[in-house]
């Protein structure tokens, strides 16, 4: 990814991290290394290893190996912070850049709880409202041109104060709120356990699926920001929980199972960055249906013993 | 892709074909129906069943729908030709654009001997020389200035007359050659057989491997037309063959065996895009090593009869 790349930010013009990667070599259950892809950008020589590996979690094989792509640092490199009077309104603005085709080099949402988060933990006096922080690379022109058609966008959408800067040391204060969110989210509640959870819809359902998330949350009476990589259509909802509070884990229990059955609802997935692991199996039936068996089947095929981190993405009987 | 798509040519800017197919669904062996992915950008949840199917040439599954990412029509499109001194020329052209992150939306070769083609077969007076043919999307002021800095880098590589047009007659006469290129091809030999074959190298070793694969042509005496999705490093090769001259098939089969030891060789792929069908079976223990045996072994875990599209990709014991 380009040397710019902000910890836990996505870089939305660059494609995911699996699309980062042209290759890679991975120990398999009976103990034969494989690489897989190469150093070329595309190919069609056989069924797509990369891929299956990826993401994968460990079952199939243990990864030693990656080639990534690289791109280059841009000529221009311009951060942007732009606060917005309702969450519908950012994903809106959101949806807007992406579907007129702004090549946003980075868009990430932070709601008026992760800046409430944000402005406590880490000494800033931003507007405590939905936030979006925003990433545009280019020559001096095109960046430019970028940023104003963007907040073009925003101000039709309800957005605020629009701040924008190119020198790397104000670039940086513009972040800082984002870089510093999950620890400024763990800063909200004192003790609490932080459950990191994320799903991830079509850009067209965003708003709608941020929205009816964030009103679920207000009607629980849970203490829940939501951080999102907006440009994918992916975000983190973080329930900050009691540990001696087994009424507020039900809560949170249902919270989860809704977000999901919404995420879904919506033509999205169950997780977009996260994962399976244990927690997520429950739903991926529901995701994927008969596409299970399948997975099932490669997972015996390539691994009959189950000793490759057995009890991960699916039970196996 | 963009509604701008020309036939046989890619959009470098906007990934591969496999890139934009966000799920299927497909008939599997068994009889069972799977849809995998969705409409999210993306998902980890479970193997990436989509990737696996795509390129699996019809031996894992029937595919009987796709979901596509589509684009918009950038609001500006540029097209430009610039013919080349040497192919070393051209290629080392898009090198330097590519590396220094210039988004082209499009960017094709057509090397000395396609251009006589389609000269002939297009009446068209073009200089016969190595060729580009370029794509540019943007706004006004960017995909203007994204022509400027190719033109810029065109002229340090010997590049000839930089000829550009924005308007969409103007467009589509720059790239009749471009458009044609098949069929002219076709015509260079009437009554010979076409055997359009493509390897895809790193986008760094272009220029040699380019360089190498002509030079390798024009001594065996051949003929055979190169054209180039040169953005991806993906390039075809079409040796003419006369049907009755089996001396000629065998010096084209040396030649295909050359050429693939030459890609693999630089880091490259024996197919960027045609696939492995029968005709590359014997390449790809040389490219994938054990990996091979991971393939056939979720052929036969998803196919234990061998009655998806048998006798491709590998032959099955």
């Amino acid at each position: 990814m380009a040397a710019t790349r902000a910890s836990g930010t996505n870089a939305v013009r660059y494609g995911t991290m699996r699309d980062a990667v042209l290759g890679l070599t991975a120990v398999l259950a009976d103990g034969s290394v494989i690489t897989t892809g190469g150093r070329a950008r595309k190919s069609s020589a056989g069924y797509d290893l990369t891929r299956l590996l990826i993401g994968s979690e460990g079952t199939l094989g243990v990864i030693t190996g990656l080639t990534l792509k690289l791109y280059g640092i841009p000529e221009t490199i311009l951060s942007a912070v732009c606060p917005f009077a309702s969450i519908q309104g950012a994903c809106n603005a959101t949806i807007a850049a992406l579907q007129m085709g702004l090549p946003l080099a980075r868009i990430e949402l932070a709601d008026e709880v992760q800046i409430r988060a944000c402005n406590a933990y880490s000494h800033l006096a931003l507007p405590e409202m939905p936030t979006l922080f925003l990433e545009f690379h280019g020559t001096a022109a095109s960046a430019r041109e970028q940023v104003e058609a963007f907040a073009e966008i925003a101000r039709a959408e309800g957005g605020g104060e629009f701040d924008w800067a190119e020198r790397q040391e104000d670039r940086t204060r513009l972040w800082q709120a984002r870089h510093d969110a999950y620890w400024a989210a763990r800063a909200l509640k004192p003790g609490a356990e932080v459950l990191s959870t994320d799903v991830c819809v079509p850009i067209s359902s965003l708003a709608a699926c941020v929205g009816e998330t964030r009103q679920d949350i207000d009607r629980l009476g849970l203490l829940a920001p939501i951080v999102g990589h907006v440009g994918d259509g992916n975000f983190h909802v973080l329930p900050l929980i009691d540990p001696s509070d087994p009424e507020e884990r039900g809560k949170v229990q249902d919270f989860l199972d809704r977000l999901i059955d919404r995420a879904l609802g919506f033509g999205g997935t169950c997780t977009g960055e996260h994962g399976v692991g244990q927690g997520k199996i429950r739903y991926l039936a529901q995701e994927h249906g008969p596409g299970i068996e399948v997975m099932a089947a490669i997972k015996k095929a390539l691994d009959p013993l189950n000793i490759l981190n057995p009890g991960k993405i699916f039970a196996l009987a």
